[in-house]
């Protein structure tokens, strides 16, 4: 456990969060800021920094997050490793994000438009 | 194979793809129409509509994607399942979308801008 990792303080029950679903070595949470009706992060007990970490950890949270997907008619899964990718907590986590026509997300590699003017 | 399935005819050598990347029973290719460079596409031999459908298969598609994205200092690795989740090609699939500051993709999930006017 990393004591400044919210992910690893969540695990521990040293930190609140909504739990939506427990498997014997991974969570999965709501996050604060759903980005659609649904949104859940899928979280391995086992503090590993991001998806190229730990083959073992990652493919096992992998399939939990393919699990919680497969009941969903639409959803993306999506991770996201390093900075660049938009990764903020250095803890492994997968997104499933319930999707329906018309919520206004992009494609998720679309290019952003640029401000006008 | 699924004869209608591009997936599938890139598998068996039927259709022509850039293929990067050859596991015992999936395969990694080009995009044609990469996001960034170095977006590479992750396809299981075995026709399954999308992550929700064979855990085994997914979560065995899921672990090479992993091992590419290992090698990439910022990535995002995302599978999307059904239309509104932007899936195209009812094969599953995972993009490794490699990122770089300022590559001017929008996190995978930022609410679409509308547009001005």
């Amino acid at each position: 456990m990393v004591a400044s990792c919210v992910f690893c303080r969540i695990v521990a029950g040293l930190a609140p969060a909504d739990v939506v679903r427990e498997w014997d070595d991974v969570i999965a949470i709501r996050p604060l800021d759903p980005v659609t009706p649904g949104h859940i992060l899928v979280i391995p007990h086992t503090h590993v920094a991001d998806v190229g970490e730990d083959a073992f950890v990652s493919t096992h949270t992998m399939a939990c997050a393919a699990e919680l997907a497969a009941v969903l008619p639409d959803a993306n899964v999506i991770t996201s490793k390093g900075r660049a990718a938009t990764q903020t907590v250095a803890h492994l986590h997968l997104h499933v994000v319930p999707r329906t026509t018309g919520d206004h997300l992009p494609l998720p590699w679309t290019p952003q438009q640029q401000p006008a003017g």
